[in-house]
């Protein structure tokens, strides 16, 4: 893993051993927990405009900063519970949308890869 | 943001703007595409148990890699556009968790923080 | 439970039976499954904005309507598993909300009920 | 709508109206809040083993069906946004299920209809 995400990874390792925790984190419960804190982000947004979105608060931003913190957290506890390098496969996944989504085809238009007319 | 991270938000960024996607992409809207992809990994999860979810067999485990590839995509993309450092967040939520939650004081011991006795 | 929903209980239940399939509808699985659900109802309008969010083509609006099917069969699913009363808990749960939310205080100003200075 | 349905509707018309939150209430912002319940519905779950998810103490019981009922309450908000006749589209949907999965052919076997083989 990288070097920041590896080192994120030992103090969560750390974190749940010195708590007896790891019993609960089976990927099923580690998926839903992350899912918890999506829910969690969303609710910050949900009333605002996509412009408000933009331009948020020291305050609310900095809420928010916590939020994606849990989410990579709990990414992080995904990966290393199944051991998965999230770097590789999300380098791996972007190369699949470039294929996927070719710049001249979508130019501007974000339909799903399957409502596309060929 | 680290070497990794910061490869990953260079071809993100480049992908985006290679297709004029960056109008799509307000914080808001990027809340819910990762809360859209969380759906996805929880789907793989849901019937099985927390057994089956850590002996995944290759083929589905590479495809929960890639579920948690998009959100780590996601993640990268939203920490961008909000100008939050994604690492150093998640190092200030691990402090406070573990203020939060003392080991001497939830060993064994998953509630959430305000279900545990003073 | 009402007679429409229980309609679509007394369906569901012999649908899950049918197919041996009641022993993967614990509470938590539905759960997951009922989020699962809602990250595809998320999908649908994350590039979206809220006006055309409002004047779905037919095609899309079936596909939605779709989408909300599953959850409220999740929900059903769910409630009766816990021997809850979903219309009774929603009566409840409006209650509390007209308490929380006086409509004089909140003209117009969508925050939750913590975020308002008193 | 189903009578009860049709009784949650007209408060949560009039709740929204009473506040002058029907500007908030796109279906795309409907769909955030709706997925944000999810999250708190999820979180009552995440360290639970399937058992004890089915064996849920009152109090835990009661803030689940709230859950529920927050869930339900943005289903009826959306589809009364989008002149979706929910009760119709949950007998499509099971019905489109029942061919999607024949009870002959999946019998004890939860995998998504594309998982199995033919």
């Amino acid at each position: 893993m990288a070097d920041s995400l590896d080192h994120l990874n030992q103090r969560l390792l750390r974190f749940a051993r010195e708590r007896d925790w790891e019993q609960f984190h089976s990927p099923k419960n580690l998926a839903m927990a992350l899912a918890g804190e999506c829910g969690e982000l969303l609710e910050h947004f949900q009333w605002l405009t996509e412009e408000q979105s933009s331009t948020l608060a020291p305050e609310k931003r900095r809420a928010v900063a916590h939020e994606l913190a849990d989410i990579l957290i709990y990414l992080i506890r995904l990966s290393e519970r199944l051991g998965v390098d999230l770097i590789a496969a999300s380098d791996e996944k972007i190369a699949i949308n470039e294929a996927r989504y070719p710049a001249h085809k979508v130019q501007g238009d974000a339909r799903r890869a399957s409502e596309y007319d060929d």
